[in-house]
């Protein structure tokens, strides 16, 4: 061994002592008890993968962001920036076995090599539900009824966040309606994707010089976006043919949002593109209302995936929800959990010759299902006091000889300050939450 | 994106299908459950640390060992191979403000680069105990009586597994005690122990050969290793000085194992040696019975290692206890849980025109905390029933145009088969475990 070196976590990676793993586990408890209301099951899989399994599905470029390496058999290999291509691999193997439509979710750790900024670290927690093999927009509503659901039970309700949703099928039509020829939809979506950020000029600019369009189909795109409502959106284009399909099924999925009790946090929103090459219908995402973090959660339909990392060829959609964004949120709304130590037993001993009984006593409560903690060796009767404050024990059961000669003990509840005397038979049979 | 590919898992890494997971989070679920009775608060850290804090424990042959690589910043970084660094790392930061003992557990997956065999994976969880600025041999038996607690809520009883205990302060002086000079306990330890695994011819060869002992001591330490009970040990050297103040302490442990209900899983065994830097007093094992496996769990008292990596000096106990071994031996012993696809409601619909109301109904019930879903729009009600059985719905209710004009639907148990008319308000209202 070599000598003493003070070490620091790496940046961007962040430790969970308990006060800060109780509004994680807090998260994680609400997400995991939404996904079983809906009939979804956990699944997890390895947090290192090929590196080939992420530039499949999102070329090249995402090697510049990744945790990867070389391992010590040659292996290009990468920690895992996103857990869906992990899902379609797994699914690879197994799916054409399994009765669809296939319901799991998963909560992996995930990891990103990026600049630093608030709301980004290069770790983060990510729910990931994923409803797979359902081709109807009934899918997808149940898959955003899950997300919303969730932050529902954690105390946000439809004044403090909204879904922005739109639908790939239905944008590209409307561009093409508006003149944007087909082979230039995919340089005119991230333009448009900026019309809330940029001005009015510079979105005209772009869609003139980048995409190269004439400018009456600019004025069009422009016009477009002036009154971008679903029913803005219907009065203009519903009766044209290529428009009406997706537009009956954006409509749909709002009426079954609606029946779900979720239609208050549901805001059509044509600007909502997400990523490129991968989502191919119905797309969403969760923000807070004051716009003043990061989205939330985002997800939508991706129904070629799995076909291409070799799989069954299924219809699937759904979503990631991070930890850190949500967990900024609930702080500043006052919904994060309060932590507080808790044990439900403390036992005092007035002198060593008790020690014995305490563990016994320690040992029934716990198997009873409660917690239960004594002093350490040789500690005054005020440091056992001390200790138990410490721990937050709810009662202090004091063993003095006198009592204990007459089969009994003090029972101290911590909070009212009560005392009783109670039997040590009665302390050995209390019941409890366990099993055993 | 590029064509089609197979991908596959790296190997020694696992995938967790719900089929699987179950089993793992049972473990954890025990894990939690007797933490929190024996006091220990959860954390966790990065999976993902400096290389330097692994090696600073247990020099530069561990690196063979692990997955290190450089990140993009240039970083010497590796997957964490063992949680105790970390967590000496979190404490060395913050443990002069708190109360001690200090209480913590976690439940890690680590990561080695091994060559692979039967219990041996390149991952696994391993759960971590820890209890830090508790000097006395109380926190050790406490440290240990949690491990043992847990594979007893798991339904494995001292008929199953045992504890092996030993000490090293004791085995240094015993084997001092017969004549093997300080500078050669080092080189004794690795010989000891494997005094169960090879010959006595070889064990006396390695003592003379590898570690120069002349054949008079040779002939003690063999005779220690043949009586190596403690009954034994303290009939020939309780009354050595240097043997009597460990003795007394392992003597006390097994005495308060045993006023925690655990005596009959304990058994003292000299040939535990573990890691040489490391350890600092009593070490143990928990194996089965049977000796097919590996250990399941391996711990002790480490009293120097805070200070090592740049805390604040604190004599610590702990353990590791793998998810790999225990879950090999669960399923042997026939106590794995039995995986089930479980949901409390299907709702199946007569006709599209119920639709709404099944959502409604689903809503409402997942509102209360129940688990509920819906066929897919266009199901066949033979196909609805057949997707409710897939989904182990314990109970249908049947969505029909009649009994909803009449403000009523037909509940199925679908274990009974047994079916009654309901009224649609009832269901609005039933009670869950929700607490929306």
């Amino acid at each position: 061994m070599s000598r003493a070196k003070n070490f620091a976590r790496l940046p961007g990676f962040r430790d969970f002592p308990p006060e800060e793993l109780v509004l994680r586990s807090h998260l994680f408890d609400a997400w995991r008890r939404v996904s079983r209301r809906y009939g979804f099951l956990e699944y997890d899989g390895p947090p290192l993968e090929e590196l080939d399994l992420y530039t499949q599905k999102s070329g090249e470029e995402i090697v510049g962001q990744l945790y990867n390496f070389t391992d010590k058999g040659g292996r290009e290999v990468s920690l895992r920036p996103e857990m869906t291509p992990s899902l379609a691999r797994i699914l690879g193997e197994r799916s054409r076995a399994m009765p669809k439509p296939i319901r799991w979710f998963s909560i992996p750790q995930l990891f990103r090599y990026e600049r630093q900024q608030r709301g980004r670290l290069r770790e983060h927690f990510q729910w990931n539900v994923d409803l797979v093999g359902g081709p109807g927009v009934e899918a997808d509503a149940e898959v955003l009824a899950v997300a919303l659901d969730s932050l529902r039970a954690l105390g946000l309700s439809s004044d403090d966040i909204r879904a922005r949703i739109s639908d790939r099928r239905l944008l590209s039509a409307l561009l093409r309606e508006c003149g944007v020829p087909s082979d230039s939809l995919d340089a005119t979506y991230p333009v448009v994707d900026k019309v809330e950020r940029e001005s009015e000029e510079r979105i005209r600019e772009r869609l003139s010089g980048e995409v190269g369009l004439p400018p009456e189909v600019v004025d069009r795109v422009i016009t477009l976006f002036q009154a971008p409502s679903l029913a803005a959106v219907a009065d203009a284009f519903a009766h044209r043919e290529e428009v009406a399909g997706p537009l009956a099924e954006v409509q749909e999925f709002i009426q079954i949002l609606d029946d779900l009790g979720l239609a208050g946090f549901v805001e059509f929103d044509l600007t909502i593109v997400r990523g490129l090459a991968y989502y191919t219908g119905i797309v969403f995402e969760v923000f807070d209302r004051q716009g003043e973090h990061r989205a939330i959660c985002g997800g939508g339909r991706y129904d070629s995936l799995l076909e291409l990392v070799g799989g069954e060829p299924l219809p699937a959609v759904g979503f990631g929800m991070g930890d850190v964004v949500l967990s900024d949120l609930l702080i500043e709304r006052g919904l994060a959990p309060e932590y507080r130590r808790q044990v439900d037993y403390f036992l005092v001993v007035i002198g060593e010759e008790q020690a014995g009984l305490a563990r016994r006593l320690a040992t029934s409560l716990r198997r009873s299902g409660h917690s239960a903690l004594y002093g350490i060796r040789g500690q005054s009767v005020r440091k056992q006091f001390s200790a138990a404050a410490n721990e937050g024990a709810r009662q202090v059961i004091v063993l003095g000889p006198d009592e204990v000669s007459r089969g009994k003990a003090v029972l101290r509840d911590m909070v009212s300050g009560d005392e009783e005397e109670v039997t040590l038979q009665s302390l050995m049979g209390r019941d409890g939450a366990g099993e055993e």
